[in-house]
């Protein structure tokens, strides 16, 4: 008998691993070096939580792959990491220093003269000081970053059901946060009512199928991050506590980390009856988002979705407004690349997961932003999440 | 009347700048250049969310500030940010790359030859990719980081103000947490119902004087981030949604960031009456803390106090259950330099902020560590934490 389960299954890190090796191979590169916690995450299965403290990933030219972590987390490695072994350094900062430990791995799994790396050695998080990879091992440093991110884009079918199933639970939330949404209110408060009715709905629904292997949350969460009000016309603002107020334009957020695969679902609401300006400005955004939705196709390059949307913008003088792209790729982070930009000539493919968002943004009437989740499909696209986008229905009474 | 406050003042800010400023002169460098979102934030005031959108900071040797963002940041780094100018651009990626504009930038600040910089370039963060500050500008970069990392390490009263009232709700946070900690109930609900019930009460006592100012958090925040149980033996454990089962190890952890200041509260608590192995770790575990805690001193170094709890460790056949070292400093990161480390011969000095740690890990049994906020007095320490630390005050019937 089957057992139901969203865990990624050993394939699938065989698969990645398959590929990249072929990358190492075709690039006639000595192996692959990994720093970044996603990456490792991505061809390890290993979730951590990134510290001062260096892991690293090596594979040569054989596929042989090296988990390299400090003491501290080696029986966690040990469980999680599918990998052909896990070799450990005794504490950073240390004598030796832990990337001279690292070198000799690297030295007795000939990984050398030319190496593929994600970054030229461990970058500085929370206070690291290390010397470069290239310095420590003479070699010719090669990024693999465009091959790694490429490769995170195409998104398996095994990756869709957990974003698929993260976009419910996110959906679950932001519907709690809606009800919950009302004028003297809290944003702090609403938002982590919201938040811990749908978790524990959530945990009580999936119980043991589910983990967040996030470092970010435990659980679905909605919320506002200070985009209330006047505030909502700062795209990134971080949360003030506000009290909500008649006539509010909201920028809504939520999300559901799944085995660490995220979704995006963002909402304008308005509280109280929209006015005329609210109304043209709320219209026009709806209309940002379907242009840029039927924009999206295999075969289309990301800057032609941003093209499309930007030509909205110009036809109707809307520029002045115009803050951000029109989105950007998410799965293990909750932003990745490629991104609907001007600047990204990244071809469009099936598999790619994208959050659809051109947003508006008026100095004193607030922001105009929804964002939904969409994979890209052979002939076009398939929104993932499915919230509400009209007005009516994002209106607070 | 001076209204209270615990946002720092802008003269924190200034001071800041100056010291950074006499640095960049006394290393004759033309400039200082920042990546780091902490660094940025430290010498800015502007807190925001890193993205795979360059923020980057410049000063040159006249001490002219820029703060360089992308267009969707620029309203919200004008009204945060302590510098002379924001410059911004369009988006990334974008044509021209934002850092093609940027070393156009320290061209005009004449930051050029020789240029103090925290990395080579803006870091890959949510798949940016991007020139390195060398090539882009073949300048000498020379590393502040050791600089910039002992400035932050040393804490104004202002600060420590910060952190001294984070402990305060930190400790709020723990005391519900155990509370609704019992046997059947799941991890996630019981530090979900503690972290919203700490922060609600948090912003009705104090308003608008608190911010978080946190990209991880809104408030108070404890758990136990799957340390429970034999998972606890695994000291970056991540949350795994267990039952409290009788006999459970618990390790758990609270916070409160408080305009983005950071404490750190840890407790070892035991559900049921402990086994007398699991006294015996615990016993140990405060002895071990308390000759970290009576080791820190001004003008002793890091490394001493992780010697004198190795020299106890080794004294007591402890080895094999060491996993890491006594404890790091923290700030506006919740982790941050010098370490408490063999490795790290950084002298202790007064304002220093350190959690102190050390733990023991036994696979079968459970991890036991308590951490303690502590700030370097003129003559030994001053403990900022203050919940219980003895085994009956930690035992959950």
């Amino acid at each position: 008998m089957n057992t139901v389960s969203f865990r990624l299954p050993p394939a699938e890190f065989q698969f990645r691993a398959k590929r990249l090796l072929d990358h190492v191979k075709r690039q006639q590169l000595s192996g692959a070096v990994l720093f970044d916690n996603f990456h490792i995450t991505y061809f390890t299965g290993f979730a951590f939580i990134p510290t001062e403290r260096p892991i690293c990933f090596a594979m040569n030219a054989d596929g042989e792959r090296v988990l390299f972590v400090p003491r501290l987390e080696v029986e966690h490695a040990q469980a999680e990491a599918q990998v052909e072994r896990v070799e450990s350094y005794v504490e950073y900062p240390d004598h030796p220093h832990p990337m001279k430990l690292f070198a000799e791995i690297l030295k007795r799994l000939e990984i050398r003269d030319k190496v593929g790396a994600d970054n030229d050695g461990y970058p500085w998080i929370l206070g690291y000081q290390g010397e470069s990879l290239s310095s420590l091992t003479g070699a010719q440093i090669v990024n693999v970053n465009p091959f790694v991110e490429h490769q995170m884009a195409i998104k398996s079918d095994a990756e869709l059901a957990l974003i698929r199933e993260s976009c419910k639970w996110g959906n679950l939330a932001h519907r709690l946060l809606q009800k919950y949404t009302r004028v003297g209110a809290n944003e702090v408060e609403v938002s982590k009512r919201a938040s811990i009715e749908a978790t524990l709905t959530m945990l009580d629904t999936l119980g043991h199928l589910y983990r967040s292997q996030s470092m970010f949350s435990d659980g679905p969460e909605a919320g506002y991050r200070g985009q209330i009000g006047r505030n909502a016309a700062i795209p990134h603002a971080l949360t003030t506590n506000a009290i909500f107020m008649p006539g509010d334009v909201l920028v809504t957020g939520a999300n559901a980390p799944l085995w660490g695969y995220n979704s995006e679902l963002e909402r304008t609401m308005i509280i109280g009856a929209a006015s005329a300006e609210q109304k043209k400005f709320f219209d026009h955004m709806v209309a940002l988002q379907d242009t840029a939705l039927n924009a999206i196709k295999p075969g289309a390059k990301c800057r032609d979705v941003d093209r499309a949307v930007h030509a909205y913008f110009d036809q109707h003088d809307l520029m002045p407004y115009w803050r951000h792209h029109s989105g950007h790729a998410i799965g293990l982070r909750y932003h990745e690349g490629p991104f609907l930009d001007l600047g990204d000539d990244t071809m469009i493919e099936p598999g790619i997961v994208f959050t659809v968002e051109p947003g508006l943004y008026a100095p004193n009437l607030g922001g105009f932003r929804h964002s939904d989740t969409v994979v890209v499909t052979q002939d076009g696209i398939e929104a993932l999440t499915y919230y509400p986008r009209d007005l009516a229905s994002l209106t607070i009474q």
